[in-house]
């Protein structure tokens, strides 16, 4: 089990092309509990999960999400797990979401929702899984997954083990130095 | 060190009020080394960060952040340090943001860029720091800190030492039961 954030981070990356080899109860159990242990703005804990391992709905939900500049069919990406992160509709629009103060609720809900994501693939990543979160075309996933009356599905994660061979390096991050400022933007050390 | 992303996340809580104690270097870097290897979709890193120590920005700062139904007051939140992340217009609307599919890029960018506070919380825990992530008046908040032309800073997180005696217990999360649907929305295992 590699451990601490930095190392989990540095060998960490979005897998694509995955193994059949099934994830165990056990290691979705702890995906699962990373992802509910999530800080959340006001504690509000605006999120719900799918987990989804029927192999037919895999298929529908992968060609409902976005590869960045590529497509589904461009990869064999067949996880044998997927967990949706489901946002309802009262914690974005409603008498008991977010307030409303500068800004739409729907922006601090977007803010929590993808936090239990990091921390699910944190955990996967701890215990040997390959994982990749992807956005997905949110009114068409809603369908599939039984979503009703505005509530919706922002994201969702994919669970496995890599393909042997198929486990990219992470990829390219900015320099610190390029990304930092000091006291104020533009501000330098 | 606690290690385990589990145990992280169990042990973590929202503190509001620091002792004066500094962060140390190593231990500022290796947080800011957290954000930095966060994922985001497209690799797009939409992320930059202010590092502010100034007593006298720090302050000004927490008077525009919120506390769920609580003010700045309510507390001596006097954290030594805090870090802003900016998010740039560009990455949220422009030529290249996110791209436009089912929904505007300003989502997509939310969802990113969460998770470098994600990873500086857990960083920090790991290191025995105090934190919390603070949503913020966007609009003034900006303006305290430099920005202009539509770039944001969504959240703070604030870094530091618990004041003696002044780190909370976690707040309560929901039973996994309560969140866990099985193969679509309100299906049962």
């Amino acid at each position: 089990m590699t451990t601490g954030i930095l190392p989990l981070l540095t060998s960490r990356s979005s897998t694509y092309e995955y193994a059949e080899r099934l994830v165990g109860d056990s290691d979705m159990m702890a995906v699962l509990e990373a992802a509910r242990l999530s800080p959340s703005f006001l504690n509000l804990q605006p999120w719900e999960f799918i987990l989804i391992k029927n192999n037919g709905m895999i298929k529908k939900l992968l060609e409902q999400a976005y590869y960045g500049v590529y497509h589904c069919n461009d990869y064999e990406c067949r996880p044998p797990a997927i967990i949706a992160i489901v946002l309802k509709k009262k914690y974005y629009d409603g008498q008991y979401g977010y307030p409303r103060r500068d800004k739409p609720g729907i922006f601090e809900a977007h803010l929590s929702i993808s936090m239990p994501a990091m921390n699910m693939i944190l955990a996967a990543e701890e215990r040997g899984l390959a994982t990749c979160i992807l956005n997905v075309n949110v009114p068409e996933t809603g369908k599939l997954l039984g979503l009703s009356g505005g509530d919706i599905i922002p994201l969702i994660v994919c669970l496995g083990y890599a393909r042997p061979g198929k486990k990219a390096a992470m990829k390219p991050r900015k320099s610190l130095e390029s990304l930092l400022h000091y006291e104020r933007y533009g501000g330098k050390k």
